[in-house]
């Protein structure tokens, strides 16, 4: 893999089934990415010194998720000048919106560049398209997977124009 | 004013208005505090090392107050031992129900005792019951405030079947 | 088991399940508690029993969890001079909320020390940070606790650099 | 005034303005109540003296009005046999709905009857409905009060019509 | 079974589960009851005419439950001056909340007397404690049943205190 | 004015202010209405009347405004078989959230074509739309009206380009 | 199948299972209909295409189902002047709230018919209303399924009568 | 002003008063950009020529700004690969958690990075983080904006703690 532009870093490994969506989309683009897992709340000096280090060890770009009172993604952009992406993950008693308001509704001066709701793939493509901005490779990369999406609707449409939506359900 | 246990701290002096009420009923139990603004995002080292300090000070209790992505009290509370009272600010956009998730729904392992949106007043309230528990006059203050409550309960009752609502109403 | 310090109250056995977990971090730093069931609309009587008593009986906390239209928090808060600690039950209907409401959004002169939705494990490591306050040995214990929480973050770190995320998510 | 059916309690003399509205109702119906201020928290021995003794006091049917933590109407449900009808009064942090949850959502074996946020004439309707069931006088009143309800819809759509809505809006 | 007394009305068969909980908290108390299927938009003719013949059938309550656009309850409450007790029953999109607010809110001149969500339960009991206020018999079951009702209470907690948490949790 | 083809039904003269802009819609495109104040729950006959008629006297869309247990819309499709737009009226408890939820979520059979809340104005475009799928002419219309929204989003901003951001807000 | 007068759009096969309703419903009719996957977002020129080209090819009215950030249909009725028909698709994480607001909550200037969560069957009943304006076999057919729906709830209530709650239980 | 590297759009000159904030935000880093109105609704085809000549007229960053059902951010991010930074506004109705939930919710394939409601000069805090990555001066410019924001927090804390919280209020 190349060079590690990106941290992907969660609060707790139950949220390292939603969080792998991250990489999975940045290996999708052949971005390096760094995984850890490290907790605003049990080890703040580790996400302090995560935060501090980012910038210097080459990062472009940090992807944080949490849930609940989701701090991670505002603890860290606390310490760091880079971009941080946040990802709300969805919790079992209000859904997720606990930790969508702990993330975006964030004080004038420090933003979190918030994604959907369990939405890791995109913080990964947000992460790509950020740093496709000075790589024209990667930028031709991410208008391809665009176009892959365009034909991707077009090639489903086809199949339910053949089959009519019974079988297309039958099927799926 | 007496030896200070209590912490208020706040993220901005826009929350000084609500948080001053943590002050107000500290006072009225005689019970020292240190007022600080201080913010999780602009000044996380400020941040830290009143949490840190707080202890070896002689501070008992913590409260903290903040509105939106309300980070401060969780923060704090990740990096001392001491109870921390969490108050969520009331905004303009929810009413403060991202302040109050934001509090709330700490993960385990890491509690934040939080009162209702802007009740900054029952937080001073609060930190004086945990001290109560090892200072027998304070506890005595506490019961009289209560039973002050209740008289204040029956005064306005009296007040209202003397006058009937229509007046009572008028003149209050 | 050591002397009783804490109360745990639930409405109805059905919050047994949850409840527990106020016990087990009890349990963890050697406290002593008592746990009841009392219902605030059931059975009034023996609520306010329990909250009269609490104090006299040498209890110093009082943990208390309700679901729904969830009065017993602040039913005993407004019979005891003790600091009481409200845990919200989730709620199949609006996920907790409702509990949430019931018990945070307390009036002014009454406080009850919330924590997250189902979230009776910090409700009893928030009792013994209280107790803590006068016990050296249990706030030494309470400081190893958090220790010990760093230390399980940073091994499951470890463990995800050494295996990466397909074979972490694989064994766990 | 005639005999007192109806007990009307409100936690706090700033719900009056709104709890006025459940008198007015009985006013309009020549139905006796008594109009008390008395807190579930803050003075639970008065709250309890009066639910207990209102059916004793012939007392048919209690209308208890709260803001946030509503509790009120539930404690006083848990003391009483008697009809309890709950108002929800309006909170500016999150519109009542904390108030209508705590209200609504008893648990199995202890209704409130709950009305709208800010409600409370309706409660009063509520108790001359279920007061009329063995009132024939009061029946065709309420019925009567049923009828000009349809009249004065009637003469506002007939005065729109003639004005226009132009007009009508100006005039109104 | 004996006269009836009450009508308990649903919109569809598919909220029988939910409201077979009324009739059941009915016969407990022997109170007879009509069941009947109506829609308040599918039949309204139906439904008109059920609340229409309620009191001169020697109906004395109106017990409707629905959900989502949950319209029945306040339907049938413009149609008759018996008081009606509303349902809201659980949605899977936004579990009640819509058909809360459909029954709650009613506007200032037509009260329903709304229940918990799913509360139907509830629902008969209110029934049964309006019946009460003329039925010295049925007032007194209904003591007895509240008496019970703290008897349970007090039962489950001798039972947990005997076999501690661990043992009740296995065995229920 | 033209045939009246649309009926405008509001359940109060309060929602007039509001639901006014269904008028001014239909005006600015010469489409007759008539525009009525009665009530679901206030005079259910009227309304029923209303509904069974509409489509005798020749009209071929009803809008129906409300707020809070906004039954108004539903209670309408439900005694006619012309397509019924709903406009959920704003609350100052929970903002028209009521309403919205009243009027949107009906059951399988019975539609309501629901605007924004207070879009009062796009339900009588919704009506245009519909009644222009037979007359050209106004179909026509509507495409030029488009066209205008589409210039004046231009012509603002050239405007805004003109003066830069600081001069329009000072003159705006 | 008769002319396709009903173009039936959602944003991804996922949401098939529930779009089908729409499609059900036009063949009770025997309404002619379309049936596309496009996304508004991952092929905007597709979407773009099947809006404008609706009118011309003899389209009516457009019913679009989309969850989440639910743009489909708002997108669609940007670029059209026929009727379009929003389905708010449930989502795990608000229930479909999100699609909802996404959906019902457009601009002064552009209307969609909104219906409920996963309404889909009642946008294409919603479609049969609007075009059995001017089609009177189509008109006659849709007041007879109201008949049907009448019965249904009549066939119902009888089954329940002969059988009791009990049994009808077990049976369905 | 230097180069135009940030597209700031809103949808209508109503959201101008917020939207500054973006503007002033870029300026005080000397950050070229190009403020545009265009609604995603209302001018579909300028909305959708500006997002597909952003990256060619040598743009890096979209900020879009969008009140209600706020398509705006997400139908811009369909046609562009450049990042797209969207604000939600604050709406009356629901607070702007509608704004929010459009925006914020995007599908799979297609990220919007979502700010606070309002936040708008957070919005252009991001573009400059983003552009600060391949520009040194930038992100040292940057590093100093966090270092005054930090010195701004301690000299209010300085202040308050001179003057205490009565006279600080007075004079604020």
């Amino acid at each position: 893999m190349s060079k590690k532009l990106v941290d992907i870093i969660m609060g707790s490994d139950s949220d390292l089934a939603v969080m792998q969506d991250s990489a999975l989309a940045l290996e999708k683009f052949d971005v390096g990415y760094e995984l850890t897992i490290s907790s605003a709340h049990r080890h703040p000096s580790k996400t302090s010194e995560i935060a501090q280090n980012a910038a210097v060890q080459g990062k472009k770009v940090i992807i944080a998720g949490a849930g609940g009172a989701a701090h991670l993604p505002g603890v860290i952009a606390s310490m760091t000048s880079l971009p941080v992406i946040g990802v709300p993950i969805f919790t079992s008693s209000v859904g997720g919106v606990d930790s969508l308001y702990s993330i975006v509704q964030m004080p004038r001066g420090m933003p979190v560049a918030t994604v959907a709701i369990n939405g890791a793939f995109n913080a990964g493509l947000l992460a790509v398209q950020i740093l496709a901005l000075h790589d024209d490779n990667l930028f031709q990369k991410y208008r391809n997977y665009r176009i892959e999406l365009a034909e991707g609707v077009e090639s489903k449409d086809r199949k339910l124009k053949e089959k009519g939506f019974r079988r297309y359900l039958e099927e799926n």
